[in-house]
């Protein structure tokens, strides 16, 4: 069955339709100044190592929110006073404009992105001593050479901006709510398709290429990160990009596939895992830790599903101990842990399974402000050491640390969604896992006072489901939520639609 | 029709038989040194800006050469007098293990990779105390960061191991030239596939989609450069990579499009342009500049074809001449440039139409070692110098002017195809091409004195045909050559292949 025949309305590149003065408007409201400037230079095109090939451009995050800019070599001032936005457009000359095609004029440029004037780069120290700023907003990551050769260092202001920055791109707009529910539809359908096509004998980057390609030809041409196509054990490696493995019916019939991938269109993104069979019908163990993974995104105790308690004033730390209270009942209940819940609970024991947090923000970036690593804060043991230290290994990565001095008291503030309730036009994902993860296996039952917990002759039979993961981006609306992601995941649903191209022997 | 009806057999990502070592050993061979070691690093992992989302993994292109790794952070050193080959791997903390999986023990490295041993990072100053070499050779662009730690800078020798590098580069091994045949053939299925897909309504980032997911899924998963997808009048825009307009058949219901894309497969690719008509069927007029491109490709003076010219000892100076040679007999026959051709060809007035070198060297970079660019190296005005300055641009972009001293000289020495004749295993583009450009004719025809040369009319008449060009990846044999791209390139064998998914109204 060709991959395109459960065709998805073909989209295209959209016509960009973001406000992006009033994201300008909000950052300023949010930093509570009423004069200054801001300034953002754009990313450059680069050029890979010493070659002349050229790296598939993207916009730098902040740059494209207060701009709409998709294109290299732009910069950005915003002027508090005057409330009015310059594009800096960069000069190409005529030999390059052989090569690489006529830029945008000044008219185009004015039709295409939601700015009020646009000023050659030759022309921005005239214009910078024309509106002669008393203060200029950079982000501490900005490339503040060109602007450093018009203002003095002791204007320039590293600090003010981020946060600003930061909390207006938590609370989405209603048109980066539009671009990110579509892109999560699409990238839903290419879920969809890869649990059409995918067969024992295929290669996982098979499965890579026709996920990306459904994306780009719906017109999502990026893909949000780089995507995990993980199968049998390698769906307990969290951040598995290889994507290279045959997938083998000899080496496990029962194998699972999980695929962790959304596709990005205007640079907004989104984040989705689905995990099902490869021969379309799940095994009995399979079936058993897939349902608890859903069920600690659905069901919770007392009836209360954690999906059904996304709401404005939702605490999400509440969100995460329901979960893993979820989780320890029921790794007790079918007995891969063994001793009393609240005891099991207190040593952190589910954190051998599971050792990721609930979910993060989404939008311009995956893991998006407001939280792209949610740690587990308490620690009791060694293992508790090491996966704090890979959550900060991967925050310090992202660069979440940058002038905010103590590193270990900034894992909690760099991740607020820890310490604020939900509010409404938050976009977050609802993620929980469950994975039989070799390091993490040999490291929790290594310690000889934690071996009576581990029923490990049991262990050792469900350890061939690998992982599961179940993940959805989710709008948080005024009086609940809108699952932004509509692609199946219960294990009738799924079964149901694999039927078709999986037939049992 | 499904996109991959006509299937290419899959191929998934092949087993690496790269016998790096014979690298290493040419290499040392055409630098004539006895002592000393090779010092490369290799590629490390990229975050995007002020996130933690990773940019897709390429390995530097000589530490691909000398080592075959194109996993990140691993290091090389090659000993001339022992022979001895060190790679220095990573060493990944137990907390990363859990993230991003096992990392290869010693001996799947001694398996996988072709080198004697495998050092971790920490014992590099160990390694480089033992050997105690006389020179370190390092690339120009090489981070010697970890290196100078441990040997004086002055024994760091970073001139003559490009140059060998470069000469080993340009000529094939046979293991290379069977990974370029591959990926030039899988490429090449693709762009039929293309052929056979576009269609008035689609959109140009959809055909990039296509030809990227059809080289995928044959396990080429890498493009050797960013896709050039042109209709109309983008084709005239050498380095057109917006790919992002409609195809609309009320533009123009005669539009060519030119897509120009190589797969990557195992760091190897290629490059390959076919440009054919939407419809299926060429007009006149688009018939009439194609086949002379054709021509330029194939059918020269004399009969004498350039094809049937390339062997090993032809000048490749020579090759471009004749082309621009057939190119202004053409031109004139058909009437858009009027005079006396030796007069027009004196003034260069066929680079109104034409204003990019015959082709370049291609392996591990698509403009690889031997020439990115091939500058017409006379002047007679403005324009000229203007083309010679994009040349130039793109040059230095390229970075190939590093250390060598005064830049106009250097780039006939940074081309060294056009001063030296073809040899057996090399593998290089024959890509002539006939653009209307509008900045190229307004420049041209702009001059009051040349402007008796050119029918305006006529050219008026053609100019949305916008630009044609044929481009093959080619091996030089012992006796001429093999051409490694096979996608049809007649207007015969074009039209014959669309027929069946573009039937005449």
């Amino acid at each position: 069955m060709p991959p395109h025949a459960t065709s998805f309305p073909s989209l295209g590149p959209a016509k960009l339709s973001i406000k992006t003065k009033q994201h300008c408007l909000n950052v300023k409201q949010l930093m509570g100044q009423e004069t200054g400037i801001i300034y953002l230079r754009g990313a450059l095109n680069i050029l890979r190592d010493d070659t002349d090939v050229e790296i598939k451009f993207r916009q730098e995050s902040n740059f494209f929110y207060l701009t709409g800019v998709n294109e290299p070599d732009f910069q950005f001032v915003f002027d508090f006073a005057s409330h009015v936005s310059y594009l800096i457009a960069p000069y190409i000359p005529e030999a390059e404009r052989m090569w690489k095609g006529e830029p945008d004029t000044v008219e185009e440029m004015l039709q295409k992105y939601n700015v009020d004037q646009i000023v050659y780069e030759d022309d921005l120290a005239r214009l910078i001593e024309a509106i002669n700023p008393s203060s200029v907003f950079v982000l501490d990551t900005t490339d503040t050479t060109p602007i450093s050769k018009v203002v003095p260092m002791d204007k320039i202001d590293i600090c003010m901006l981020k946060p600003a920055m930061y909390e207006s791109r938590l609370l989405k707009f209603p048109w980066e709510i539009q671009l990110i529910r579509k892109v999560t539809h699409l990238s839903s359908h290419a879920h969809i398709t890869l649990m059409r096509e995918v067969q024992f004998g295929k290669n996982e980057s098979e499965l890579q290429a026709l996920f990306e390609w459904e994306c780009a030809r719906n017109g999502a041409n990026y893909q949000s990160y780089l995507p995990i196509v993980a199968s049998g054990k390698h769906a307990a490696t969290l951040h598995y990009t290889h994507n290279n493995k045959w997938l083998n019916r000899k080496d496990n019939p029962d194998m699972l596939l999980l695929v962790d991938a959304g596709g990005e269109k205007n640079c907004y993104g989104t984040d989705i895992t689905r995990t099902y069979p490869v021969s379309g019908k799940f095994s009995a163990e399979a079936k058993t830790i897939y349902n608890i993974v859903l069920k600690m995104q659905q069901v919770c105790e007392a009836s209360k599903a954690v999906l059904d308690r996304l709401r404005p004033g939702t605490m999400w730390t509440e969100m995460q101990n329901l979960v893993i209270r979820v989780l320890c009942q029921e790794l007790i209940r079918i007995g891969i842990l063994v001793g009393d819940q609240e005891e099991i609970l207190k040593l952190g024991l589910t954190r051998a399974f599971y050792f990721h947090g609930l979910g993060h923000s989404v939008g311009l970036d995956v893991h998006d402000v407001g939280g792209s690593v949610v740690p587990h804060l308490c620690y009791v043991n060694d293992l508790d050491r090491l996966i704090y230290v890979t959550s900060l290994y991967y925050s310090r990565k992202a660069g979440v640390f940058n002038c905010l001095g103590d590193e270990e008291d900034n894992v909690a503030r760099s991740h607020f969604l820890l310490d604020r309730p939900l509010e409404a036009n938050m976009i977050i994902t609802v993620e929980p896992g469950l994975y039989f993860n070799d390091v993490s296996l040999k490291a929790w039952t290594g310690f000889p006072e934690l071996q009576k917990y581990f029923n490990l002759e049991l262990l050792q039979k469900y350890r061939k489901v690998g992982g599961v993961r179940i993940e959805d981006t989710v709008l948080i609306t005024e009086n609940g939520y809108e699952n932004l992601t509509i692609a199946p995941k219960t294990v009738d649903d799924i079964e149901a639609l694999m039927a078709a191209t999986h037939p049992r022997n």
